[in-house]
């Protein structure tokens, strides 16, 4: 993509309620617009990361078997109803009723919907276990949205949903997940950590939140220092090896403020070990067994012809609110810097311009058409601005590794550099190697 | 995959309002479930082929150099009380009050808010001209939804829209949307006719439907049959050469029936090449000027300092429609035949399998695991059940080609056939050469 044609409204206008630095950010570099009150258009270089943080977060749940299928936004009240969390959910669920006055809602979780899906379709005990997921818009209208993507009403998010003959395999599959989210975050270049939660509205007596570390987090987390050691590289996808990672992150303590009690903290971690800071959440599990699908009459025959009902849990992970929360974790000073694999764009090419002489232009085009046929996502800044103004926006854009053609390019070398760190004047094959590694 | 671990519900159930073959086809194929009325879930099936299709209209947008952003479902009312449109909807517009009492809906289509984002974003007459797409869940609140995916009241559509300085650059835009769409029908294996149409609700006064022929369809359709024989890769994409498309396509007698008039079509069309049947739409494209650019105050400043109101276009394909509308065009008695490039899969292994002998089912994991490798998506039925329920369960899913691992196998060479095409003995290398090409 050429820069001088990328609809990329940049701009230094932020609304007063651009408090953190995610938020404002996003609305500097262009990536999104705020629509209404909690709701964004997500404008081209705001949409390219999140479909790559997508394209990540659906990845690693197919690798664990998880299935991928569709569910509507507008639902029927009437499976709330069944379930018995219409009258319950408040305010916050949007509700709607269509021409015809049947009462419908922007659905802010699947729970019901994907058992009545499950209920209708599977019917033997054989076809256990299954986990299923969407990655769909879902509304929560928030009395006080804000923090831009981090705390909005129409927001993206993957939930999935398992499936389970009893309690000891719903724990199996409690655990893949688990173990899901933390490869998943490890891929986005975060660290996560899970921590003992509160159910809320999902209900259920096991949760976790995945929390990561940043300054602007609205978690206050308290933990032992010693769960960042904890390495999910050690572990494998089977079941006793899971069952082991479970087992070390629970002995060590990590908690957000609304299950925290000082006292426990100071039995329980020694105080060179005590952290206490902030984070973000941006992932959520539960199990809950049998609270759905017991209302919603969700059963299988089982081995000896009986009717089982189904255990199940839910897992969720923020998508748009994701993009903020990497902003957050990897911002320094007005520079974003994009991890790898989420980055709108692998490289950017920084021509010097000037209007007498094109031969810089021409240089930058060919390493262009070169990149691209190394399946390489290029953009080449062809924008006719001063060096300076150049640099400060790529900062804010923040793709990470850039190729200057200036003063220090020959014909066959270019200046290569990663955001934050000295250049080195590279050949065209050294920088392709640099890019694909 | 593995059949056997596929949720894929297959049933032989249907409503009574199943009425068309592509509604009947993809509920009994487990492709969707319906939530409410005109509402679907798409089961993992139905989201495969779905998706495939999205990409490849995605890919076709951005080839003609339009460029990709995401806007929110929900929007707010204001937007549409400035453009006029917000009284004048109809019923078909969902509204939504929310728990602050704002008047909010569901975009049926996204004129209003495209054409905030762009005056809040574009100044100069340097920037133009510009397209700019998404691919969004839209809710039209039909008093009657009937035909499954085809029209119901959640759907899920790309809808671009073009931004010029006057007509005669607006005209160029609107000829490449359509040389695009003919493109991309193309890619997805069929035939559409562009044809000239009412604006309806969208306004404007220059309009095209593009109609796939079939059945069922609820358009009625007059034209001149040489229209079929415009062949739209004698065109590129090139000023004089669109123009010489819409020439061509302009000269040949083809309306819908809101716009047919007998006299018109005897004196236009000889006899012998009067087509009348029935045709589906998948695609419409309008412009309409300054319609909403105006009331809206989109200006950008021109060459001379001056104001200038910005002519735009907008262009829809109704992706979920799509799925519904490849069937019907497609479909022979109770056999679905995906074309390749939306196919839920590549080829299908069907091996004879018995309970004493696991060899066929071992030779077929090897297939499976060397097509795996070569990047083909290949699903492997391992299901417990007679080759002639397993050919009629895969005749109704319709992946287009078929390895059968049985009394016609031998250790190194297999029968492979093309549904509904006779089969042939090959190699694994001439089976990935077929299946690659």
């Amino acid at each position: 993509m050429f820069l001088s044609k990328l609809f990329l409204p940049i701009t230094k206008n932020l609304p007063s309620d651009a408090k953190i630095k995610s938020h404002q950010l996003m609305l500097r570099a262009g990536m999104i617009k705020q629509s209404s009150a909690g709701i964004y258009s997500w404008l081209p270089l705001g949409l390219k990361v999140m479909k790559k943080i997508e394209q990540v977060v659906r990845e690693e749940q197919n690798k664990i078997g998880a299935q991928e299928l569709l569910m509507p936004t507008i639902q029927s009240a009437d499976l709330w109803k069944e379930s018995g969390r219409y009258n319950d959910y408040g305010e916050e669920m949007l509700r709607i009723k269509d021409r015809q006055g049947r009462e419908m809602l922007y659905g802010p979780t699947n729970e019901e919907l994907i058992t009545d899906i499950f209920r209708s379709s599977i019917k033997s005990y054989k076809a256990l276990p299954q986990m299923l997921y969407h990655i769909q818009w879902k509304f929560r209208d928030e009395i006080r949205p804000r923090f831009g993507v981090m705390r909005c009403r129409e927001f993206f998010m993957k939930d999935a949903y398992s499936f389970d003959l009893n309690d000891t395999n719903a724990e199996i599959s409690y655990n893949k997940m688990f173990f899901s989210y933390l490869k998943t975050f490890k891929r986005l270049g975060l660290q996560a950590i899970p921590m003992s939660a509160d159910t809320g509205p999902i209900g259920g007596d096991l949760s976790h939140e995945f929390i990561i570390l940043a300054e602007t987090g609205e978690s206050k987390i308290y933990a032992d220092k010693n769960i960042f050691n904890i390495n999910i590289e050690n572990y494998d996808f089977e079941k006793e090896s899971l069952k082991k990672m479970r087992t070390d992150y629970s002995s060590l303590y990590a908690v957000t403020d609304e299950k925290f009690e000082k006292k426990n903290f100071d039995k329980e971690v020694p105080k060179k070990n005590q952290v206490m800071t902030k984070g973000i959440e941006v992932g959520h599990i539960f199990y809950f067994g049998d609270k759905y699908s017991d209302p919603l009459n969700c059963f299988v025959d089982n081995q000896d012809g009986k009717k089982n009902s189904i255990k199940m849990g839910s897992y969720g992970i923020g998508v748009s609110r994701l993009v903020g929360a990497i902003i957050e974790a990897k911002y320094e000073n007005e520079i974003m810097k994009w991890p790898k694999s989420v980055s709108p764009y692998d490289v950017v090419i920084i021509p010097s311009l000037s209007k007498n002489n094109i031969e810089n232009l021409t240089k930058s085009i060919k390493i262009y058409q070169y990149l691209k046929k190394q399946n390489i996502d290029v953009l080449l800044d062809d924008v006719d601005e001063s060096m300076s103004q150049k640099f400060k926006k790529h900062d804010l854009i923040g793709v990470p590794y850039q190729i200057i053609v200036g003063s220090n390019s020959t014909d066959t070398k270019f200046e290569f550099k990663e955001v934050n760190s000295a250049s080195s004047i590279l050949s065209l094959d050294e920088i392709k190697l640099k890019l694909k590694n």
